[in-house]
């Protein structure tokens, strides 16, 4: 855990509602580790795209991947980019619509997404990407092959211009609304798993790997 | 359930993995009205930005709203955004690193972001939201004042430039990788909602909206 404070640039600045803004590495990559998606936006053209994807943490960068074919990755690399994460953790209903709001953790990262051009390097971060999700699976899968590393382009960006915001508790409302006979509160969302299924041509008494047992997104 | 397809352009064309793409508007609704949560992309001084809030559709557009103040809605009025709902349905795990997936729902809309200036039409528009979330709340809440609608911009998009990408099943291995003894398989993902928390501020005797019963997302 770092706890280091990013410097505040004009774009990471928290214009509304500050107190919800947080700059420190511990909460941006508390929020960065706590689920595998993320939506990548980019320019083509002059016009936004946003695209999900998968990322992963390793240190101080952050990781995605895709095929090299990819419009998405071939526009976003060497270019600037803006890669979010949220997490939607509750609806919070108020008494008036106006106050009605979502708890929420989210973190953008801005920057320019850099390719990862080593082969040994980008090996070693596919490999950061499944074992962050499924620790001990690397080694128990076919290995990869230099068709397919060729295949895959693997972007990043440092944890340099970036901010969170994160939402908690129940709503705010005007004073005077506290008064009224109306229902207020929380529903709480957070991700589930369910039973792994398993592939119907697995070969007999192969069971899932452990690390499904514990793997938790949110 | 609107059977139109739409008009394919170039930035919703699907180049790579067209089996998974789909340009028919059941398809694309299905997935805008599964979640509130969305991602708009936009431009400032050239550069991305990806915003998540929320969204709700109504007929041929999509909506969305916040603070009148907000940077990131006064950049998108009048200009070319990109809408990106995404749902995380499960994670694929084959029998390479390679072909590890993830099943998933995701559409994307691109256009140019319109303000809805019209005040009735404005408030119409937010008691959709609020009742497309909570069906009957609308009328059980404070009404809305003049103050709190001006604070508000709703902006929306036509549904016209859109396509949807949908991953469903088990992993696509490698046709050889079959015979290797390693489990395969999917780990299903879903939003659950737990029991609602009442805010302490609460009159005594209420109770949440029977809506909160039955809210699925997802």
């Amino acid at each position: 855990m770092t706890t280091d404070s990013l410097e505040i640039t004009p774009r990471t600045r928290l214009r509304r509602l500050h107190p919800r803004g947080h700059h420190d590495r511990a909460t941006i990559d508390a929020i960065l580790d706590a689920t595998p998606m993320c939506h990548v936006g980019y320019v083509i053209d002059g016009k936004p795209a946003v695209t999900p994807t998968f990322h992963w943490r390793r240190g101080d960068r952050v990781y995605w991947h895709g095929s090299s074919a990819s419009r998405a990755l071939r526009a976003a690399e060497g270019a600037e980019v803006c890669l979010t994460v949220s997490l939607l953790d509750g609806l919070v209903l108020a008494r008036s619509g106006f106050h009605h709001s979502a708890n929420y953790r989210s973190a953008m990262i801005f920057g320019r997404a850099e390719k990862v051009d080593d082969p040994g390097e980008k090996t070693a971060k596919l490999r950061d990407f499944i074992e962050g999700l499924y620790p001990g699976r690397w080694e128990e899968l076919r290995p990869m092959n230099a068709q397919e590393l060729k295949a895959t382009t693997v972007l990043s960006l440092p944890i340099e211009e970036a901010s969170a915001k994160v939402r908690t508790g129940p709503p705010i409302d005007d004073e005077a609304d506290y008064a009224l006979p109306i229902w207020a509160g929380v529903l709480p969302i957070r991700h589930a798993t369910d039973t792994p299924d398993s592939d119907p041509r697995n070969l007999a008494d192969l069971t899932p790997p452990s690390s499904l047992g514990t793997l938790q997104i949110g």
